[in-house]
């Protein structure tokens, strides 16, 4: 497996989780089968396709390579008719969740600064395309967005995009760097789950 | 009449109803005349707005054309001054929109395809274009869209847009192939509404 | 202090002001810091970025200018900790919340015309960019837009973003005629929150 095999291996794994997380909220809302496959397409693909947007990067890659859209759409499917099944993998879905949101944060940083967008501009597009297919996931389903609530989830991509485009300002951009990024990204989340972090709610 | 005139005569139909749907949702949430020119705008030109900005055609045609958006602002006052009479034409109301939906379902897949989207992408931005007014005006009017619960709707356009892109790799993209397609998906949609078919849900 | 400073500073005043107005919102609905920043954020600087997306202007200012992000990032900050003395602020809010609104849609406006967007289309974005915060931050917070149920706002842009494009076709885009638009736009925004106007609702 080269290089490039590995991290669209990976991507496509990450965009298979985040569509089972949609799609599972579409049946808990008792979603047809379109609509389980719709908010599963959202959920996995929503992110990207707004950082593909706001850095030009046109049509997004959700729309220019098939193997994107149709894994969305197996998994979905998957979870429409597993779903009982889905329920009792709920640990190992969470840790993949985790996975994806390290993968995807740091992989969206890199693109956004390939394509010429400044530090913190960067930053904020690989945090968007990480948490953007979620947040759509909750609207779509009539909730207001949990990662707005509570936990600790956008916060440990904003900081993984932080580290990319430190490392970046270093020319550190190897597999290694970047790797290494990714798995922070996905410890905190998950220390954060295990030790139930959270970040604070304002006084009333 | 040229053909040229004749299609954008069906486009400006297609979006007058589809406006029409916006204002209504908006005058049952008891919106102002404000909002319910808004939601009808969102419903008839979001989905095309989307499509432009995949496509990279900025300024999308909402923006570019006149002709458009007053279209559509002219349906939705005309739907806050006269909605009890729109109630009565309901049945009338569902024919136009699903001819709506068959008429841009094409035509949005014939524009991604122009453009150079690969055909799945294609595919999924030509149902996008048809269904994405209707789901921006169920979030709106703070419903989850009715499109993603139940009825034969996106599932229809889908069809008639993997229908376009087969026909289009044949190189049959004249009048008669691209009128047949859309023909078709607004059949499909009555005939779902006659039957009241619908998309299967999860066993619970 | 240069003009191109002066209109910064009054940009990102806006910016503040509006991401005041998203993070209180947000407070309210017991969002957790990062949600309250974030709402903040779309609220601030939501409608720029579609106003960028739809003119083509890519990456959006949000992304391409760090003062941007920064500002809306501080004020929601800021809200976060001292949100009770915000409530007791709330006039003053409303006031700059209104000068937001005006010169927002003035330079966006000018922004659409500049970047080729014919007259209709121009004012229509100056209008999105200047409400579609306002829009996003009620979506999130799971509320139907406050602004399309009552009150005079998005006419008063609309109304603005008229008068700017008719002085544009007469040439007339110096500091006076743009500042007198931008005025107006917040004199009819205070008006009406003053004398309570309201738009029409349909007779039921």
């Amino acid at each position: 497996m080269t290089g490039a095999t590995g991290l669209l291996t990976a991507d496509l794994i990450g965009v298979a989780v985040f569509a089972a997380s949609g799609a599972s909220a579409g049946v808990a809302k008792r979603l047809d089968l379109f609509g389980v496959a719709f908010v599963g397409f959202v959920a996995a693909l929503g992110g990207g396709i707004l950082r593909d947007l706001v850095i030009g990067a046109v049509p997004p890659l959700a729309f220019a390579d098939w193997r994107y859209p149709i894994t969305a759409a197996a998994a979905s499917v998957a979870v429409f008719w597993l779903h009982p099944h889905v329920n009792r993998l709920r640990r190992t879905v969470l840790v993949l969740d985790a996975a994806g949101l390290g993968l995807l944060t740091v992989t969206s940083t890199l693109k956004a600064l390939d394509a010429g967008v400044p530090d913190v501009g960067s930053c904020l597009i690989g945090m968007l395309a990480a948490i953007g297919g979620g947040l759509a996931r909750d609207l779509l389903t009539g909730e207001i967005p949990v990662l707005l609530q509570r936990d600790i989830y956008a916060i440990a991509a904003l900081g993984g995009a932080i580290l990319v485009t430190v490392l970046h300002e270093f020319g550190l951009t190897g597999p290694v760097p970047v790797g290494v990024s990714a798995v922070l990204i996905t410890g905190v989340r998950l220390l954060a789950l295990y030790r139930r972090w959270s970040a604070p709610i304002a006084m009333p």
